[in-house]
């Protein structure tokens, strides 16, 4: 492990306020300031489904999250690197983090093959067989050139304890590769912790990435079945243990539930397709809950869908025009729920964040678990 | 006929300057003013597909058309009215036009009976059984409340004289119909010009029309498999006797080209689907020719797709990115294409206006033909 690598990268963590084990901060990153927590967007294929870029900053979206493996496959890192990388070529200035294609080579039903070495898989496009080890997913992470990238990571099913442990202990040993491997000074990578839902494994898994000194830290391994009551201690457990100068991100979280409770428990980040998936299925996403709006009910609502929302959607449409819209399948639908469902998240990670820094979050939670769908 | 219906209304057209047969006017509407030659984009549903009325308003879009069978169908004529009409239903402030539904029950290929009141026809959606009559199509169109209605008129096969002499005096007397049947007055009836390809059939149906003294004519049954040369000469042989003061409207029409010589002929406004189709179907219309973003040719070309274009799009993104978006079938393909498409026509018909008003249309139709595509 060479320290300096990461020692002289331009990120840092500034804890400007704690309540209880929330946090609110500041993330420096060369594309600029991150105020967490703070949801990320996820655009798979270097863009949010039907948003554009000038549209993900009128959201005022702080970073954007892209996926190594999809990339990977199309157009490909070096097509990336050659058009001057993912800020470039996707029009976005604010920070970005790539995720490692861990998650997705072991979990997108793609044959695969596993050795100590990395992992074989097939392309879900044409089937080719292509081979990711954690020194290939930094090459191929380096070349898209994200502010933020992830180690790789063998994620297993939450519940089998015996595979846990050895997938723990290879993603130890991945995670260190992943640090010889990084060349860029200019990129943060982080560790990510594993150990599904048993606790001794996840304090291993936490302390000894915490060891290794990484600016920052994902909680893999999570919101992929387990109980949220599992969930929820398994954050906990690992949060306590992670050190509290290091952001911390929960990987593939959340809806607007998960946000109040994984940030009433220390964590920082939030990366989820739900706000975006929703809306291509016409549903919005409220703190009162989902609205299908492709329910005859709505089809002479003149109100917006959140009265209180702030966002286009809700300041210039009808649930009406967006039945109407989810009805004739027009994509404008997609277009204007996925501004609302993103809105929500952004919006409500800001008023934690308030809340933290005023040391009123346990109010503010109580008052926001009355209404909200687990 | 009652002239005080049309004559009251707070529509005018101001002829601003002429250069050969080629016009400059503003049409004045209730919705604001329309800046001539102007290309409509379509909203089919009510809604530009792939795009927001806000991206609409920063491509100072001047007029939108959307059509009355398709909304008939869906949402329904009561349900635009009782949301408060079309402007406020997808929050479009500027001047709108609907069509009659003549075109899309003629031409649909949905089964139809004509008779002398009106036209049954079945639904393309579930195949229900509707009537349409000149007095229905008002009574929709005042529902939905567009700036620009237009009388309902029979559009046969342009090559068959018979069946368009039959079908133009239809067209006339159902113009008549029309006329009776509105009741609005904040809303301006343009009738339709018919006659196939046939000179003596046009004339006949420009004067009768011109006679009924309409606020605005369409010439409709155009660009729809005659020859570019058959529709050239039909638009002038209808521009010629239709009223000076009053705006020409070619429907459904169209590329560049149609627009640099149909404007030439003395057209004032145009609708066409084709940039948003072509767009959806990886095409970008530029006044070089046509460019399929699909092609991988561009799979790392660093360019805009018109170097010279200051769309939002060619100010933002390389051709590269755009092969991706559509190889990837990613909706931001479709988002970004059509608002080049869109941009090219409007950008266009600017240059045009301004080039009519400084008496230099010649000289830019000769320079704009050398590159354009037929
Ligand atoms: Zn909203
Ligand atoms: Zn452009």
């Amino acid at each position: 492990m060479e320290d300096t690598k990461t020692n002289i990268t331009p990120f840092s963590f500034e804890l400007v306020a704690q309540d209880g084990s929330a946090r609110a901060g500041i993330l420096h990153t060369p594309h600029g300031d991150i105020h967490t927590p703070i949801f990320m967007p996820v655009g798979t294929q270097a863009t949010v489904k039907a948003l554009t870029p000038a549209q993900l900053q009128e959201l005022e979206v702080q970073i954007l999250l892209s996926n190594t493996y999809h990339l990977y496959l199309r157009p490909g890192p070096d097509v990336v690197a050659d058009m001057g990388g993912l800020h470039k070529f996707m029009d976005w200035p604010k920070p970005i983090l790539t995720d490692s294609g861990g998650f997705q080579v072991f979990s997108m039903g793609t044959l695969r093959a596993i050795d100590e070495e990395g992992v074989t898989f097939k392309s879900h496009i044409d089937g080719s067989t292509h081979r990711f080890t954690p020194e290939f997913s930094i090459s191929i992470q380096e070349k898209l050139g994200a502010d933020i990238i992830m180690a790789f990571d063998e994620c297993p099913d939450p519940q089998d304890k015996e595979y846990n442990m050895r997938a723990m202990e290879r993603t130890h040993r991945w995670a260190e590769r992943c640090l010889k491997a990084k060349t860029r000074a200019d990129q943060a990578l982080f560790g990510i912790v594993q150990g599904g839902i048993f606790p001794d494994l996840r304090r291993q898994s936490a302390e000894f990435l915490a060891s290794l000194d990484f600016p920052g830290y994902g909680i893999g391994g999570l919101s992929v079945g387990e109980s949220k009551a599992d969930m929820l201690a398994t954050i906990e457990v690992v949060t306590a243990l992670l050190p509290e100068n290091k952001p911390r991100y929960l990987m593939g979280v959340g809806t607007p539930y998960d946000l109040v409770e994984s940030i009433y428990r220390g964590v920082d980040m939030f990366d989820c397709v739900l706000p975006t998936r929703l809306a291509r299925h016409h549903a919005a996403q409220t703190l009162q809950g989902r609205m299908n709006l492709a329910n005859a009910a709505y089809i002479r609502d003149e109100h917006p869908i959140d009265p209180l929302c702030t966002c286009y959607t809700c300041t210039h449409f009808s649930r009406a025009y967006l039945r109407h819209l989810v009805s004739t399948k027009e994509i404008l639908g997609a277009t204007l729920l996925s501004i609302h469902n993103i809105h929500t998240l952004l919006e409500l990670s800001q008023r934690i964040r308030e809340s933290i820094i005023n040391h009123k979050y346990s109010e503010l939670r109580q008052e926001l678990l009355r209404n909200l769908e687990q």
